[in-house]
């Protein structure tokens, strides 16, 4: 366990050290184009503050995914593919956070301030999220530009981007913060808010870049993959709101705040699914609220509802059928069951 | 005369029949996603609302540059085909419209509200930019991946996509207009300013598209295009920002705000190359106001260092450059004199 942990750290010290080669790259093009020194600074100070300081486990699971595939026969050169196409990972989260944070009008992110709430940043945030999202096409041309599956690189970047954008769409419009209308919220919205979010870019993009590096072209493989990384981004999204009402604070690190807020939460909408009449009407009534009041309203009528109960059955269903899809997998279509339940032992159970 | 502009105005409505078409591919790839119906309409809206409105000009004249470079060959396949890129200019215009209004806190836009200013939109117009940037690469897969330059089209949306957002945070950085710093002006910031945010996408674009779609292969060419069409385009922003003083609102169709807004115009930027100590006292004390007052004596030092005289001898000579290079344009590249002769005459003495 010890030796595992301490392979797992430096993997992850090996990923991180090539951030600066690629943050150079970037700056390089800036000299390139004889960009004025302030904004050459301003760019460079933007990348590391708001590339690197993750948890980085979307970019480090495309190496862990061709370490698998490609087992004994992996290269130095495919490590660091792999590398670059998982920082890719991480500069379009960087693209969605420093977004969404002015979307959602956060305070702050990884311990420090959001980007755009950091001295002298403001709105120009919008145009620095751009610029992330850029990086990722000038990294596939320089790196994989040679390669013969660079367009489907290309390709998947455009459609998992326009994916999660349609995620972040309905989210916005269906749990405004400032305006509570639970009649809007449904299982159904849920999930596809949280499939196309969060699960494309987090699960599936991880897997699929490193299957067309590693050179799988059968469509079924990655329909596999797909069928099995999307319920698993869904439960795992399921967990994250779970563990917002009643994971340990001092183990999640934050304070859960989904009920304040008019999180389209999967917790709400079980509740809603279930509430009498009476019930949704102090749901109605609370939800949304920045009272600590009106939470323990909602959080109590949580517990006359056992949404707990609800959400330990549906982990348990999940995990069930998940499993039952790996088992079935054909791994003669390049892929291997070892990528997937690697997937699963990070995730199910975890506490934070 | 009457009968050009007749032609004119029925290839604009040619141009503009198309939309409706691109808009409809967009929303059945949201069917497709299963997207919930108020984020369908939504988008729809969204889309109505921000890409068709404008002059279109950037867009009209990839179909006009692949006229003049096929000649009687052209057939109607080509003009669809150039007519769709047309529109991809301008689904890259609305990305960056929607999105620098909300960074320059504008109000209207193309005589209607911003639309990050319009009812219940908000900074969702912020995602709404980024689906806006999507959609081209949506476009450019469906319309063109079968052809032998999709790679081309799609790695030069992405280079001109970057330059533009360098030229954007060069004047996002060089002028906030809360905070007036002269000291940060220069011609050659705003000569970088000007190309990175105008020309590249407004002038370099439509016409390298057009070469990529007629068959142009030759880099050479490319490079000539480049070489006029930036300055071309250069001209054009000193241009806009010489009718944002002098031209006469009644023709312009707005009141010039460039002094009040602390914008890094051409004017100030040679007047701060000319003037005395006390001259730049003065506008160091009134430039970026937003009173009368301040705006007046600023205008008074720009009649004392005649800087309108500045204005019509750089514009002469400009034009006289420009025309000197077309002039020595070796046609056999592929390129031909008449795409930029046709520019020059829509630009050169515009009075709005």
């Amino acid at each position: 366990m010890v030796a595992v942990k301490l392979q797992k750290e430096e993997n992850r010290q090996a990923f991180l050290k090539v951030f600066p080669t690629l943050a150079d790259e970037v700056l390089a093009e800036l000299r390139k184009y004889n960009m004025p020194e302030d904004a050459y600074e301003w760019t460079k100070k933007m990348l590391y503050y708001n590339v690197p300081g993750g948890k980085l486990n979307r970019g480090i699971s495309v190496v862990d995914t061709v370490r698998i595939l490609k087992g004994d026969s992996v290269t130095e050169d495919d490590i660091f593919k792999a590398t670059v196409l998982g920082w890719l990972i991480e500069f379009l989260q960087a693209f969605f956070l420093v977004s969404d944070d002015i979307m959602d009008a956060s305070i702050t992110r990884r311990g420090q301030p959001c980007w755009y709430k950091s001295e002298g940043v403001g709105m120009v945030a919008i145009n620095d999220a751009f610029i992330l999202e850029s990086c990722i096409y000038i990294f596939l041309k320089k790196y994989f530009k040679k390669t013969n599956y660079y367009i489907e690189l290309v390709e998947l970047f455009h459609e998992v981007t326009f994916q999660t954008e349609l995620g972040q769409l309905c989210d916005l419009i269906t749990a405004p913060e400032d305006h509570v209308d639970l009649s809007k919220f449904s299982i159904k919205k849920h999930q596809f808010i949280v499939i196309y979010k969060t699960a494309y870019y987090s699960f599936y993009l991880p897997v699929a870049l490193a299957m067309h590096m590693v050179g799988v072209k059968n469509e079924e493989a990655f329909k596999q993959a797909h069928d099995i990384l999307i319920p698993l981004g869904e439960y795992f999204q399921v967990q994250d709101d779970y563990l917002d009402c009643y994971g340990a604070p001092e183990v999640i690190g934050k304070i859960g705040t989904d009920i304040m807020d008019n999180k389209c939460s999967w917790l709400i909408n079980q509740a809603l699914a279930k509430a009498s009449p009476e019930q949704r009407k102090t749901l109605d009534e609370n939800y949304g609220k920045k009272n600590a009041d009106s939470e323990a309203k909602v959080k109590q009528i949580y517990i006359d509802l056992d949404i707990e109960g609800t959400y330990k059955a549906y982990e348990e269903k999940s995990f069930n059928d998940l499993n039952a899809l790996i088992d079935q997998l054909d791994e003669s279509a390049g892929l291997k069951k070892m990528v997937f339940t690697e997937f699963m032992d990070k995730i199910y159970k975890r506490t934070k």
